[in-house]
């Protein structure tokens, strides 16, 4: 994705709107808040990915000649506003929270702070990249979460949805918590461990199984990994796949890892049966992986069956987040700048979970001082400061009735939103991928076991200060006052 | 997508075995299938697409230095194999089925004649490929036939799933057809038309609803849609609309093309009033778009209960095709070349209908002479010839006792599978995005209307020739003989 230029990938509209605003001399500073209002995947709380590719897509952001040439082939922007483009980037600040970490619904996970026309452009692409990423990293971590420490590989880049979802998709599945994927690209750009063994046409290519296992066995001493279900698993595959293990040792070549994968059938009984027949020939160190149409549900269901499998090859349902395969991130504008304030702004909507929260805010992150544990979180406005030295009074925003009181010193709080742009200059640099990965545990471990249940799991709030709440109050009474 | 290498783009293990086949000097001419099982989204039918992609990506396979040093850095493959990666290029034979075509379950839609490294190598970007755009070329045309013949515009850039998911994927929505994009990228790059009017952020950046819509007015004096729900759509927005309207009229400034877009809310409902309100201020000839979360399903439903809506906008569940977000096409060993001869290759499987079909094949399409819609496929062997003025005799490979008897000349037959590349050449001119989504119109046309309806429709039978079932019947007998 690096190498392309992404300046074009925008929505019509973004362009037909800058138009507007040039045309207009409107070039304000506003806020666009970056937020989703359901977790996805029945999910506790989301993994907010796709950073660096934001930065990087900012960074390039060029209007080439022939993206010049061809806006103005569609005869409906004028000279004075493509010289304009000639000459754009960005000059606006970008706040954001850091990738892999745990987030929830309605808070900003990312803000420009920009002239209007530069913050319309960028819209398109930041929702693209953060969306999908978020959503994938989201479902990674809930599968991961599934195998209850089992190592989980990222399998699925034949089924993704094009090139990138498979290589950014991969990325994403990493941070939140694969060890690695089967997309040799994406181990290459993103540095990740690249894994995988063989398929069944290795198998179909000689006469019979048990010379293809005997080849690829000879090959790869290391870590010999055969595919059993080929033909018939428990008839042919696990006895061929024993007969070569016996041959290794007995020619004293055992390799360090081996073991089988299975990729189709009944896994539960399965790798109860395959775990037997290896361990009845000695074999209590071979491992068995297995792969076939798996999620969440299925391996948490499988586990509680007593499956008897070590390792995880997880595909389709993963990279597509099959069962949830959009994560509803949208971009609104929060407020405006005149002279020095911001004057907040919202969209309305019947459903008041749909009301926009106005202004130029910010996001604190309470913790329980004992447990180390997410309390909820705060969103406040920007110019708000507080500490945890004085008592603290949240409410849900809505339901206004329910309250929690937390005595001074019982509770941490930590700002989410750093600066990644100020003035159009980068000031972040992204941690790699396995560093975020590691972070990405972390902060899981900040959850309580309640929030990461995969059915019905508990919330964690995410309340406003009294300021910003009455803000929000006052627009809406003075909006419907006016009609 | 074009500029990218994406040689790498392929699962770790097609290079293991590669390598495998490498040094046990494997090169015969194999040939494998690309095919589906299950039609995706309960379709009767899907919609191949992306062989334009594959071509591209075919003919630029090339291992650049700094992919050579990056599998080196892994230590697992020798010197030896490295070089021969140095020169790799395809030098086998492509057949495909050309995009847009309406085609069914287990039939190749891609058949790769190559030596085993080449053909194991393409294996996994050719399925993402495929798998992507057919996933989301079919989506579209479900929604283009429950839209009745109003047009869809394709809005889903901001929840694909990444870069190119928006962009390859508008252009299969468009194959599929659509009408346009909002994806300006994609409308650049296949040459789409590019389609959009304003957002929410727009009325918002002005101090009340009124002006926005007139200074909108203003400059998109040809096409003036407005957004009227971004604070009450029967209250402001389609009343403000309508002021400025009126403005036009007056002032002898009517635009060409102009209404509303309803973007929330019961959009039956909405749409009706609105409708009434336009009409009765004389606004007869307004459009009205419809956005928010649409799919095949709400909009066959809205028509139902008589909206009043002349052209769709669908974003998110297009765009992941989101009930059913992968097509799962596989890429099956068929047959090794030993001397002049195709030796079929099977892989076993306990269910039915994951046996696969053994040989080198192509395909033929029986079309009703007197309708010209489609009777039947008959996937036979590569060297059989069938002519349209004898009898065929067409049987149901798992229910053989479900016979049909074509009389001669009451039917006619066509080749699916074209030649792509033949000896590593390119041989195949891909048309333009929009001509390909002309063909897909009419290829459409070829399927009864019961094989269109969007729930439980009617199946197509895709049959084997006997020469072809006696191949894959024997092949069953002679493996359970051997166990």
């Amino acid at each position: 994705m690096g190498k392309q230029n992404l300046t074009l990938l925008t929505d019509f509209y973004e362009l037909t709107m800058m138009q507007g605003y040039f045309n207009n001399n409107m070039n304000e500073i506003v806020v666009f808040d970056v937020f989703y209002r359901d977790n996805p995947c029945n999910s506790g709380y989301a993994i907010c990915a796709g950073l660096e590719q934001v930065i990087e897509y900012v960074k390039n952001l060029r209007f080439k000649d022939d993206d010049i040439e061809y806006l103005r082939s569609l005869k409906i922007f004028d000279e004075n506003f493509l010289n304009y483009l000639k000459n754009f980037h960005f000059t606006g600040d970008i706040y954001a929270i850091p990738e892999g970490t745990v987030v929830f619904p309605m808070e900003p996970l990312l803000k420009v702070v920009a002239p209007i026309m530069e913050a319309q452009l960028i819209e398109t692409a930041i929702l693209n990249i953060i969306n999908h990423q978020s959503l994938i990293a989201t479902k990674a971590s809930r599968v991961v979460y599934a195998a209850s420490g089992a190592p989980v590989m990222e399998f699925g880049l034949r089924r993704a949805q094009g090139p990138d979802a498979g290589t950014l998709g991969a990325r994403a599945a990493v941070i939140g918590g694969c060890i690695g994927t089967s997309n040799v690209l994406s181990a290459k750009l993103y540095d990740l461990p690249a894994l995988g063994t063989h398929a069944h046409s290795w198998i179909m290519s000689f006469d019979d199984e048990l010379t293809a296992f005997r080849k690829y066995a000879e090959l790869y001493p290391l870590n010999t990994t055969l595919l059993v279900d080929t033909y018939d698993t428990l008839r042919t595959g696990v006895p061929n796949a024993i007969k070569v293990f016996k041959e290794l040792r007995d020619s004293g070549k055992m390799p360090e890892k081996y073991g089988i994968r299975l990729d189709s059938g009944d896994l539960a009984y399965l790798s109860k049966m395959a775990r037997k027949m290896l361990d009845e020939a000695g074999f209590t160190d071979a491992t068995i992986t297995a792969s076939s149409d798996l999620d969440e549900y299925v391996i948490e269901s499988l586990i509680a069956q007593d499956a008897k499998i070590d390792s995880w090859g997880v595909g389709t349902k993963l990279i597509t987040s099959k069962d949830c395969p959009s994560f509803g991130g949208v971009y609104k504008l929060s407020a405006i700048k005149k002279g020095d304030k911001f004057i907040p702004r919202m969209k309305l909507s019947e459903n008041q979970w749909k009301i926009t929260n106005p202004g130029n805010k910010k996001i604190y992150r309470i913790y329980e001082k004992d447990s180390g544990k997410v309390k909820a979180d705060l969103i406040t406005l920007h110019d708000e400061h507080f500490t945890s030295d004085k008592p603290l009074l949240l409410f849900d925003p809505i339901a206004t009735w329910k309250k929690t009181y937390l005595k001074p010193n019982t509770y941490t709080l930590r700002e989410l939103l750093v600066p990644i742009f100020i003035n159009g200059k980068c000031v972040y640099t992204s941690p790699s991928v396995m560093e975020i990965r590691d972070y990405c545990a972390k902060e899981q471990d900040t959850l309580w076991d309640e929030c990461r249940r995969l059915t019905n799991p508990h919330n964690v709030y995410v309340d406003l200060s009294s300021k910003l709440y009455q803000i929000k109050t006052d627009l809406l009474n003075e909006y419907y006052a006016s009609l």
